[in-house]
């Protein structure tokens, strides 16, 4: 596996690959990598002839200081866990490299980083949008891979490629859980053993929600509740936000009418963690 | 010349080429065409192997729904204009293809942005960023030519492209004039002849400046009150805004001390005309 600091050889690396027809894929990721980023690498392994895994835990993104600062990073064992499997390249890029003294270019997805993780996360959407669209010009990919867990990143990043015309396919791939049911993020390794149990019930809720659904259960409120009375029942874990939504839009939706989006934040002592899942 | 209307296919087109490591040069214009555009895509041909231009009309960077409206049009005059000077693509977009339903993600550069035109033309370089960047996804030059009538344009493209890593160069050209030194500008088309003969304020005030600095004048305060002089000879003409200021940062100067942009923009009747020089 090659690593690539510098900007400018990234871009050399990736236009060479171009130039030989190569299919390139793009895992971008902050590092502290567990199965969920690895599940995106075998996926882009077999989609593309090479594939490209950024570390870089990209401090614009982050509204809060000591969440940037506390940050899990461990760049030696994500080096390990990626020439395990094959990658090709890890850029690995400096925060001075990436925004030098005078950079002021932000990209904006007005709309759907309104909602959700964007009402409590001021300025999170607008600090992945832009450092998305800077490693899409240095890497260059033709398909870059995101995981559900973050399901509005998602969709944010679906619509700024649709809107500013990169050429290039982002696909998704559903989140990874522990065998006891916690989405994998990197942030489960702030858990004390007390919040590790006790952040079992946001999958717990979900999979509540989508029992009441499958009896038949429509109405958002009552589907929330539900959601809100299991979250309750641990209290060390305190709920940001519950919301069903159009999964394109965002949207609130009243009723459950064809597939909708089950999205939750909680925080779990100091963590903040999310999760979510598609009902119907 | 090949003319292209489908984003898609001008993406294709421009992929293939640079397959064939061929280098494409890019113009971007809204059209109507006058020998300042022709200059760039001259240079953009002795520079390049291929060229292509763009004409569209950006409605998001236009701050007045009037000024859209009237802007000058002539879409087969430009076609055989570039023809005659064997432009090897038109790239002409429809703007329900460049700004489809659901259109939301924005492209900000944001203290260069903010002095000069940009006072007075709020989300004017909102809505050049952001369709540049899009023009640059779609036709993925290896260079893009740029007039410097549009000074402040310059810098903010200059600024955009560093910041989010284009892998392109970006080459500015000297601003043309008519053989009495008004500079080149789709919107002359709209004076009236009375019109047309008062806007030579503009570019007289900018000699006239020049002439002071050049007799050891540094105050700002002193060379604008020339500026502002000259124009006053016009009652025609209501200037908007004349600045001494650092072409890098574009911030206000006191004193020139080094090379200074002098930029100033004026109405002459309904029309806003804009022109600049570098002192000393």
């Amino acid at each position: 596996m090659e690593i690539i600091t510098s900007i400018r050889e990234m871009q050399r690396w990736s236009e060479a690959r171009r130039r030989e027809r190569k299919i390139i894929a793009f895992v971008p990721t902050m590092g502290f990598l567990h199965e969920g980023h690895l599940s995106l690498v075998r996926e882009g392994k077999r989609r593309g002839d090479v594939v490209v895994v950024s570390i870089f835990v990209n401090p614009i993104q982050f509204n809060q200081p000591s969440d940037f600062a506390t940050y899990p990073r461990n760049v030696e064992q994500d080096r390990r866990m990626l020439e395990a499997i094959a990658t090709d390249v890890l850029f690995l890029p400096e925060a001075a490299e990436m925004y030098p003294p005078g950079f002021q270019t932000t990209v904006e997805v007005e709309t759907v980083s309104r909602p959700l993780c964007g009402a409590f996360r001021p300025g999170h959407f607008r600090g992945v949008a832009t450092v998305v669209t800077k490693l899409f010009n240095i890497v260059k990919p033709h398909l870059a891979l995101f995981g559900e867990k973050d399901f509005q990143q998602c969709v944010v990043i679906r619509r700024m490629v649709q809107d500013l015309n990169f050429d290039l396919e982002i696909i998704t791939m559903p989140t990874v859980r522990e065998p006891d049911g916690l989405a994998m993020s990197s942030r489960n390794a702030r858990l004390s053993p007390a919040e590790r149990q006790s952040s079992l019930c946001l999958s717990r809720a979900l999979r509540k929600a989508q029992e009441v659904v499958r009896q038949g259960e429509r109405r958002s409120a009552v589907i929330l509740q539900v959601v809100r009375d299991e979250i309750a029942k641990e209290p060390q874990v305190r709920i940001e936000y519950a919301t069903l939504a159009n999964p394109e839009t965002l949207e609130d939706v009243a009723e459950v009418a064809g597939p909708t989006l089950l999205a939750l934040a909680a925080w779990v002592g100091e963590v903040r963690l999310i999760d979510n899942c598609i009902l119907q």
